[in-house]
């Protein structure tokens, strides 16, 4: 074939291609490139627009949906920043890293692009384009996974309190942006909330979770009895300017969700994961540091979902 | 800071952070995820599509537009798929592989969604929308690049003569799918050459140039004198089915272009890379496995662009 | 400086530092490299050389001594060839690939050169030099690490049943090795046992605990009461030929190893990590397929040390 | 198969199997683990030790025998450090890294433990032994090569220059460790010669080539004539605690080492393969920094060795 003599460069593919670890989490990070210009660019509102925030969200649950019910757990987005938490037991593309982080990369993008009309009806997209880079990194537990989630959503919560106080020192305050700056310069957490309060009459608690908060997307299974974790607390917990402690005590089953898992049956298995595969996908802005959350919703990080792990090893 | 106790997460980054080997030319290939279901459910024209190609060229001339100047020397697609070769002294974020795969994706995907209506004016995209997956090779030597480049090429020959030939048998020979698939088992470019011109009167060699041959981007310096160069004898050569060998002769000019390069100021070298990154973006469908396309244009693989390749080492 | 304009070379290591993934169990696993050959060139007794592999296992001693209490847990070893387990929250190098293999290679074929007159007092080494190779592979669970450990003693049982009667037909038999090979092919281990006592008189359950079983290397805290379990019930169970399931149950205590030591105090895990870190290294020839092995030893693979895992993360 | 269950933990080895990008010279430097401790152990000499470089120099030579002609194309070492350069087409273990590191440090360990009564001969080795660590860095062209050379080289003789010094002003001038490290602080190489010469009547010119220069290891093909070299003149330029530049002119030969080789048939070349394969491996003393040690031995690092690199494309 005319073409053989060409084909050894095929051999150096071999040394640039990663299979992240199997049987562990993988997380996906986008990231928007230079968005502080595309967000002038379009001139966002300042210090959250919510146009683009539910752009963002919706981009995730197309990643949802394009993928397949079984391979994104939960993604949460922050700014122009979203992290898709894969399932362990996930083998899409034998797991090779630049399929799979240039993949979702891909199909976040199109859809941001594709949906934009829809959000900023009478702003069309002007050029460069809207575009996201992205990373896969490898997380071996739970407790690694959840980990990472808490530091995104503590960094959510740190940044948006400094930008409220930031613009507000600037849209009402009347100064410029090296004038508040300057007088944020290392204040701490309650001096922000005492700036708003005081000066702009701002509760910072008050304003919209999914500033606040950031945006959680999962699939609502549904299936898990709500009656022993109380959200009125959870919220209530949860001052202003203050990231509630992942390790104090909550009201803990006695049988974990884990060990609930394993003793189920691989029919069963195979049942609730055709239902989750089918369930909706949920936007919400909640807390997801604490264990609240989680509790609620086992399915997300400890359900194996019927299909055996093929990496986990032989069950015990 | 609250936050500190999560941000041991960061290390784990650390395992996943592949640097591309320094003074390598890497060229990243996409390639369109499920293309094929895609084609279909646009009735893209068979066995080529002009608007399809024309589109997946324009969205690859985005890519050399939003990278800049000094990224990508050059482009070649073919079908659902585009490699792109950035120059080897490229430092684009410190050569981290997941990040320039990602990047190069997401802008084409960018641009391939936005520019849809340009070329598709009376049919609007459907889901799933089209993306592109991505990954990136090293190559240590312009041979290398160019047998690279060589293959996708052959390749391109090789597909689109049997396509040709195909969808010929069926949309003017009658045939069912299986029938042609039969019909081609086993036949050599000569007889499947045979078949289009006895039973269709086709001579494949009049075939659209941007069929047989894929689509070549680059940016045109022009300033190298073509006096030299036959292009006239260039195509004569190209026979029908006939891919031409890089091994034949070509009249190589007494002092090779990469030798001109270096004697070369380095002042001269920085107005060379400015002309260049201004240069206009053009897309041709010509031979690029002769010497003859590259001898015409040095700058593509030889110039090193003024700013010191650090990765190069002391000249001599 | 002279030597600056060298230094760039310096860029190109980050291309190849592989940094393993955190919280993740490091096997390093080595292999003699011609063994074959070198085990004729110093006439090994075969199926197997007690002084052989007795310098072997003396040779992993020498790598937990040299790396001292805290990074190698346990090791595992047959034939030619020895795995080492590495703690889940090991930091040595900071997890580099290639450090880590090199040394635990080097430090390996370093005593077996220089222990080499211990075991074989008339026989001076020869050339080419006893040599060995090395690689690592992460395992992000206690299953997995045990699922790898079964899979090498299986192997162990497999290879030695196979050996001890292919060497039987040939020593005992008369065959040449072509014959006996021939003789052994489609065998199933119950044919070999039957061989074996039917033409031989040799009853496989016999045969050395070394050979069947390999060896087993692990300092032995030695704290754990061990009433409960029946070290005579394991042997019994192990009939001629049977490897024995994983999945047989055996008698779990009501709280787990892993629970347990989640209980401790800090100070208590590190004065433990003390103790343990001088506890004897111990070699057994021993089933570490079955649970019994592991619960008698929770300090193996579940106990943390008492230096907090830094990879871990915070603990529920 | 018993073994079959567990045999799934072999997929985790493809996420730690690196193979190194094919056309590149690979160069695997390895190190001496705590030698400071272990010189002082064995009461090395200071600054130098010739028994402990020679014995460092026959390990090399050891490793140039074990892994056969057509590997190691030539091999730098200094202290307690030595750097191995494999040819750009060698494919030993398809260019896995953690086997070829491996294998190289065990093969270094082995004869340096081996040979140490040879160097040693009323010093027997003692505990902890002496062990290596190593990694393994691809570099694309011979000038990358060059200059991790003569970066080597040049550390060498900074490094050495300011030994001898210290261990002057210690042993001869009396001071202290302390003193004698203050003593040099900011001194440059013209002030430490000075402090040589006119404290010591030391003329660092005239201390030991393997101290100044270190050693290099190849196969001295000897098949080049050297009457267009001048010896002498390389001596001359080189005085004291000057490293000569690379960029001086060399008389260049009109026609490139490369390009003689390029105009070679196949059988030539093996044949000359065969013959380099077995030339004998040598020990030098001298500058590699200047073109003139690389003028006389073309073979070093620009014969490709008579097999096809089938990595290198098409010869033009």
């Amino acid at each position: 074939m005319a073409n053989s003599k060409f084909e050894y460069v095929r051999h150096f593919e071999l040394s640039n291609t990663t299979h992240l670890l199997p049987n562990t989490y993988i997380i996906i990070r986008i990231d928007g490139r230079s968005f502080h210009r595309f967000s002038t660019l379009h001139s966002f509102t300042k210090p959250n627009d919510p146009r683009a925030l539910s752009l963002m969200n919706a981009a995730a649950v197309a990643v949802f949906h394009d993928l397949g019910g079984e391979v994104v757990s939960i993604a949460y987005g922050v700014s122009d920043e979203f992290s898709f938490v894969l399932r362990k037991e996930c083998n899409l593309f034998d797991r090779r890293e630049a399929k799979l982080v240039s993949t979702v990369v891909s199909i976040f993008t199109a859809y941001y692009v594709s949906l934009w009309p829809t959000y900023f009806p009478s702003d069309p997209l002007k050029r460069p384009l809207p575009t996201f880079d992205g990373r896969a990194v490898c997380y071996p537990t739970i407790q690694n996974v959840r980990d990472y989630l808490s530091w995104r959503q503590a960094d959510c919560h740190i940044n948006n309190l400094y930008n409220t106080t930031f613009w507000a020192l600037i849209q009402q305050g009347g100064m410029t942006a090296q004038e508040a700056e300057k007088e944020l310069m290392g204040t701490l957490s309650k001096d922000k909330n005492e700036i708003l309060w005081s000066r702009f009459g701002v509760n910072y608690n008050n304003e919209e979770e999914m500033f606040r908060k950031g945006s959680v997307v999962y699939r609502n299974y549904g299936a898990v009895p709500e009656s022993s974790v109380d959200d009125k607390a959870e919220e209530k917990e949860d001052g202003p300017g203050q990231i509630s402690s992942a390790t104090e005590a909550s009201s803990q089953p006695a049988v974990s969700p884990a060990e609930a898992q394993k003793g189920k049956s691989r029919s069963q298995q195979k049942r609730e994961a055709k239902k989750l595969a089918k369930a909706e996908v949920v936007i919400e802005h909640v807390d997801i540091i604490k264990d609240t959350f989680w509790d609620k919703r086992p399915w997300i990080l400890h359900w194996t979902l019927g299909r055996q792990n093929e990496y986990a090893g032989t069950e015990q």
